[in-house]
């Protein structure tokens, strides 16, 4: 039986990168101590959601909150998925999510591949664009347990880019997310659940905890999704740290079940990722 | 404003082609009074739904049920998306949409493409493939309102007919649809939604009526869901005709307040029709 105990940190993310590392470290620890082999903190885990914020808090991957995470995964022995932080790679901002194993290794990065752009009349509007560049890489690694994938936020609401993770053989899909206080009501749940039936995945959204005073105001209740799609965890809209455990033989039960990869009309259709020339 | 009103006939499925026929010529009159521009009928509307019942109830598209629905189409000046019937071409058997034009003319028609073969330990099993042939094309047609796409069943849980259904212009998605007592609680709603905010389409889930006395027991539940993902109607198990109004330009309102199908990476991931060879 090859289960894996997963923590989600839900943080509240406050003004300064100081206050949200230490806080990191605390929800880490803890959750490493309830016996998690795998923790997951949210985007922007380090830096409150703005445009002007991004560049302010960047650091390349020899910065603080790097090496943080590094050093905690190494010294609890547990992997770690970053969240995200703004990256900054020569003169390019990116929004990257930095993987450590049990060594305290970077054994992947991604950084969030579709920006988000969007103008909902007198709700919402945000450009990442202003200041962001996009990663262009699928990302799915090994683990002691299984293949898992990671995807940032506005990544999730792309189908393609979930089926191709599965398709690379992933198991579970991570996404460290903010969706906000329009789109979070909307389309948070549906969105997690049915990307974990259509790939047939344990899914987990991982989104910071609600702050009203915040400027942009995130919605809160990360999710963990079984592969039949039941929601097994759920936060509130608080800062919190979510368990759950995942049994990865319920991966094969659902996609013998219930064919769905299998069924997949690959004479109709392609799905492939492009090979860059 | 483009606006299309819309009836869908969630009948109950009886044991005889003759009770089928009547009652769906009832409802359909009955919408068409009710000022409906497009009236739709769920799959296998016809028929029992079992794999006994297809070659029994077979017919082709000169048969009885086809000239109904041709017939009232032209005489109530309504489209008709004609649910399903098991078709007969040559030796084989399809699960195949006829659709009717306002003059009652056969526009294009749908065999479903994904056949259901299904296997949830002590919960449902079905093998489709038994008796049924899968269709091979992708079904878009022009309308006076907007381009239509339509699939039936279990073509709805593939992510990638749905997308390549919207990149064809498609603005509505109709699918005849019987889901189950086990697959129905579990993934109907969810599904419904996720494929209109996905592609950004108005979409329409059309069930038959919950028959507890029958072999193959339909969730019921026919849906029409915004293409922002909010359900503008929802039949319960009973048969009832469920009506809604479509506002066509809620899509182009969608499509530019959250540009999903313009964030597409089209250079990192394909998605696309193949060409028969």
């Amino acid at each position: 039986m090859k289960k894996i105990k997963v923590g989600i940190c839900q943080l509240s993310v406050k003004p300064t990168k100081e206050e949200n590392l230490s806080k990191a470290e605390d929800m880490i620890r803890e959750a490493a101590n309830n016996n998690c082999n795998l923790v997951v903190l949210p985007e922007m885990f380090t830096c409150p959601y703005s445009n002007d914020n991004f560049p302010k808090f960047a650091e390349d991957q020899y910065g603080p909150s790097v090496s943080l995470l590094s050093e905690l995964a190494k010294e609890l022995s547990i992997y770690i998925i970053g969240g995200s932080i703004p990256e900054s790679v020569e003169d390019k901002l990116y929004n990257t999510c930095f993987i450590f194993n049990k060594e305290g290794k970077i054994i992947d990065k991604h950084s969030k591949m579709h920006l988000f752009d969007i103008d909902v009349k007198d709700k919402i509007t945000f450009r990442e664009s202003d200041t962001l560049s996009c990663g262009n890489k699928i990302t799915v690694f090994e683990t002691e347990y299984c293949k898992i994938g990671v995807a940032i936020c506005y990544d999730m609401r792309f189908p393609e880019l979930m089926r191709l993770m599965a398709l690379k053989g992933a198991e579970i899909i991570i996404v460290p997310a903010a969706f906000n206080m329009t789109t979070g009501p909307a389309h948070w749940h549906t969105t997690a659940k049915m990307r974990a039936v259509d790939n047939q995945v344990y899914f987990m959204s991982v989104s910071p905890a609600r702050d009203e005073s915040s400027v942009y105001v995130a919605y809160g209740h990360s999710l963990i999704v079984s592969p039949w799609g039941d929601i097994l965890a759920e936060a509130n809209e608080k800062e919190t740290i979510l368990y759950g455990e995942l049994d990865l033989e319920k991966v094969n039960t659902v996609r013998q079940e219930l064919p769905l990869l299998k069924h997949m009309r690959k004479d109709i259709y392609y799905i492939e990722e492009k090979t860059i020339d």
